[in-house]
């Protein structure tokens, strides 16, 4: 049998980072290339204990079919924390429970994207986002990425020049890969183009609650009067990532179209990590527990970068983040990052090489993305030992 | 904000299903309109210890990120399963897990769907599959199904014409809507026409476990020699609904690429679930447990033919299932079924109309369906009493 595989299917290949994932079963192998949070980041025990009363006391809700919005408890809740955290949410937007922020992200193209049309995005970007959209049969167009946010005069020449451009998909707050915040003047620009040319702003936020230095940048869903942006998030980094549950909150016209898409894609999220949620935000110290985590990553980040301080290259530039989970190198001189990568992995150190974050595929990066959730303190000081070596070796001193 | 949906996206609406679902908060309304498996189903106290040992035990693996193709444990004991019980799986497929067996559905069509292309589908089919195929953009072509299951004279037919039909989309055991389980002959005919016209087969059997009269008839899949079908399940009938898990085995060329479609849908289903049904499997008495829910099921489904054959006028006719959750009733001389829907709603029986199955939304329908799972006893009695006055009055005895 001659399988004739769909168009949009037939070029997208595997994530390179799951393939990354996949390939980790060498116990020997230090890996930065995940995006995991840190098991230390799961409260297991409470979520053990509000579990064993849920079995005990809701279990025909929790096995049974629920709501494609979502389960109404959580969906309150999490409306609530939005607003009252975020400034998040207006009479017109929606809130609705997906199966990890992922999901949101697909559903949003989905209901907006005919196959061919455009969605604009930072250059370099989250490569499950972008996948997302070509499996949509989406183009993408990357804009480039500069120190406070993505480029807004390039941004404008592609907005005036694509009239099928139907979504401009950003990760303002600790950009992965890049790692990047944008600054409110930028937010407040893009924002400004978005209205003028129409079009709808994908803003994806799964690491806002994880800063650990400096001051908060309000999201650019905080300043949308006009409907303009659809806000996704989830649990998965600061309660479990393997519970799959996210969120959504848009314009409810969008949003009702994500969830017709939905319910033919799963029909609902599971409704007992739903409850689980729920009770976690009812019962347990929320803020408290993210504050921890917050903790956690800062001394994780800060002791990444104090051994990259003292071996690696002085001609590899690395950004210093103030929250989230990645760190993103950049090599001397415009090269390639791809040799330095296999060369890293034949060592048994995984990153991720920047390729895979481009929104053309076969453009060059001479970037990598290192993350310092997932690894232990020795795995970070004996595997950045070991890379910032091949630096040396490479770049010289 | 003019807000341009995606055309796909557009014209599809919400599921009359999930829409009436939606609509049953009334307490005193008799629904016999959902497709909920029987909360007596569900092994609440079992899935509820297992529950507990992984939080103890593994809470890490079950709250951390998982693989795409699924879990490993299940993805074997799900194979195994399907090959002892089912015979079912070759050296050329491969199992994966996915969220629920409408995500099966979903990705299969997605795979291999352009925008345009032709699902092929009994008339009338599961309305959450067909608009998983009218979310990516695929056109419907129902073909009728008569007592021995699909038409296949018809059936040639539309191969014949339809070059760019893609898949053909059959539920040959317990048929939702219409009840029927079609003959091996008409099974192995289907096939032979599939092979002839190089079309891939979506062999969708949610229900395949609760037969629970009559004799099993062998999977289109069981005798699928050239990779020519997608076998779709979930543990949904048989474990839990809200847990969200399911399963596909077909040709591994399509189901990388299913695997890679969900890696963007929703990364991965729900571990903690996935390691529940694994244990569940290992641990408990799986075949003792699906004839103890057959065995409800048969209690249910007698118990309503008997009052439908006590109340019901002698010129609506209805199914006599052998398995599945389902009953089709069929009023006389091709009699709209909407007015009696709506009827029967007003006095507080909401059943579905045969409407929301036809892959032609504009065609009516004589039809409707009943669901025998769900509801108590005591409400299949007095539903049923009210029902068959309904059709006495409108039909005469």
């Amino acid at each position: 049998m001659e399988y004739r595989i769909s168009d949009k299917m037939a070029n997208l290949k595997p994530s390179a980072i799951r393939e990354i994932f996949k390939s980790l079963s060498d116990p020997t192998m230090i890996s930065f290339a995940a995006g995991n949070p840190s098991p230390l980041s799961f409260p297991a025990e409470a979520l053990g204990e509000i579990s064993a009363d849920i079995f005990k006391n809701e279990s025909t809700v929790a096995l049974q079919y629920g709501i494609t919005e979502g389960y109404p408890k959580l969906r309150a809740a999490v409306a609530e924390r939005l607003k009252a955290k975020f400034a998040i949410g207006r009479d017109f937007d929606e809130t609705i429970i997906t199966t990890g922020g992922q999901q949101g992200i697909e559903l949003a193209c989905k209901a907006l994207c005919n196959e061919g049309d455009v969605v604009i995005c930072e250059n370099p970007s989250f490569i499950g986002a972008l996948n997302a959209f070509r499996s949509n049969g989406a183009e993408l167009v990357g804009v480039d990425l500069k120190d406070d946010g993505i480029d807004t005069d390039k941004l404008e020449e592609v907005l005036k020049n694509t009239p099928n451009a139907k979504l401009l998909y950003l990760i303002p707050t600790f950009h992965n890969p890049a790692g990047i915040t944008s600054t409110l003047e930028n937010r407040k620009r893009v924002y400004e183009l978005a209205k003028k040319y129409s079009i709808v702003i994908l803003e994806d936020n799964p690491y806002g609650e994880l800063r650990f230095a400096g001051e908060d940048v309000p999201t650019i869903k905080s300043f949308d009067t006009e409907g303009l942006v659809i806000y996704c998030s989830s649990f998965s980094k600061i309660l479990s990532a393997g519970m799959r549950v996210g969120f959504v909150c848009g314009p409810n016209e969008v949003v009702q179209k994500m969830v017709v898409a939905k319910q033919v894609e799963d029909v609902h999220t599971n409704n007992f990590f739903q409850m689980l949620c729920w009770r976690f935000m009812n019962d347990c110290d929320m803020d408290g527990h993210v504050e921890g985590i917050r903790a956690l990553y800062r001394q994780k980040c800060g002791l990444m970068l104090s051994e990259m301080d003292k071996h690696f290259s002085k001609k590899v530039k690395f950004t210093r983040p103030e929250g989230g989970l990645f760190l993103w190198c950049t090599l001397p001189d415009g090269c390639d990052s791809a040799p330095f990568v296999k060369e890293a992995l034949a060592r048994k150190v995984a990153v991720v090489p920047g390729t895979a974050f481009n929104a053309d595929t076969e453009a060059k990066s001479d970037s990598f993305r290192l993350n310092y959730s997932t690894p232990s303190d020795e795995d970070i000081v004996k595997g950045i030992e070991i890379l910032g070596k091949l630096t040396v070796e490479m770049f010289g001193e």
